[in-house]
């Protein structure tokens, strides 16, 4: 087991899906669709922010990528569905397994996400989880997967890369991590293919549990 | 009119989602969603690939991305069928507008492509087009959008960013080079919304033609 245990946040131990349901609730028959489109674009925004130099905060993203979003699959939104929507996303649900997954946890541990403190602090205060470090990309103005957002990391923990082990569920973060220079386990909860991004998770495993067996 | 102008290729001047035929021949039914999924997988990898430090030629990342698409949808693809599809890349059709609109067209004109030279190459030799400047991001080891790649055409065509207008299907490709700096057209031809990455293209058109009014 490596000394401290670095989490990714959104998709690894908050279900980003969970805000389908308040989607379906608005737009009946169209919850998972725009769900998986939203959170698609998220992520594309924060690579082609990140390469074009002009960083904007997660939360600016993620409510842009909703706008988009909307547009695309013709939902009208207005300014109290985009807000409730992004209520819903600083109340992620935890997945099952982690809460008692985290109490076994005996490392030093510690979140690092594209989030900006507006949307993951309040998300971390309610999950009723304690971490030595909750870290975003925010300070650095760039995104996951460039290297110097996992250096914060080992810089925040005082801890050489090579004795942090890095947990995502998102596959391009967990090569992302390993390129770096991590030990990763990807939780592949949903039986993905593998990223062709030229990196190999050190471990691949079904849900939190089976890391800390 | 801009004194260059400067055409992305893949989705601008040629049809990426013609070789669509080819797998729907080889997978009956699942032509337009392999189609899809790969080119989003291939745009991922160039982004992912980047922002990591570890670019990959775009021969390879079409390749990892049709590997991995094929096995998200369950299709088996040999070493054969892979071959066959990337060589439907160095043959993709232009839209249909193209070749009369660059007949017309007086300025200086480069391709800036993602596209590595041995894709690239052979795919506007058999195009008929001629271009002042066949440009990759091959040469930089960087995909699009970062501000270097859109230098590079300022530096081989050696006229001052003002001057040069920017043609892109891709919206956020056309938004990057506007935040660069150049003049920027935005051929929507499907008539997609507009990304939010902060810029605005200076013109939206429905074809090459618009462009040439």
């Amino acid at each position: 087991m490596p000394h401290a245990l670095v989490f990714d946040a959104y998709g690894t131990l908050f279900n980003v899906h969970s805000v389908q349901a308040r989607c379906e609730a608005l737009w009946p028959g169209k919850g998972a669709l725009l769900s998986q489109t939203w959170r698609a674009r998220q992520l594309e925004y924060t690579w082609q922010r990140s390469l074009m130099r002009r960083y904007a905060p997660f939360s600016q993203v993620t409510g842009d990528a909703l706008v988009y979003s909307c547009e695309l699959l013709g939902l009208k939104i207005g300014e109290q569905e985009k807000q409730a929507l992004m209520d819903e996303y600083r109340k992620l649900a935890l997945y099952p397994e982690v809460s008692n997954a985290m109490k076994k946890l005996k490392t030093k541990r510690a979140i690092l996400s594209n989030g900006s403190p507006d949307m993951l602090d309040p998300l971390v205060a309610q999950s009723g989880l304690s971490f030595d470090a909750v870290l975003s990309v925010d300070e650095l103005k760039v995104y996951k997967p460039a290297p110097e957002v996992y250096q914060l990391a080992v810089d925040r923990l005082k801890t050489p890369k090579e004795e942090i082990g890095f947990v995502s569920s998102n596959c391009w973060d967990a090569l992302g991590a390993k390129s770096f220079g991590f030990t990763v386990y990807w939780i592949n909860r949903a039986g993905a293919p593998l990223d062709r991004l030229g990196f190999q998770p050190d471990r691949i495993v079904k849900s939190l549990d089976e890391i800390l067996l």
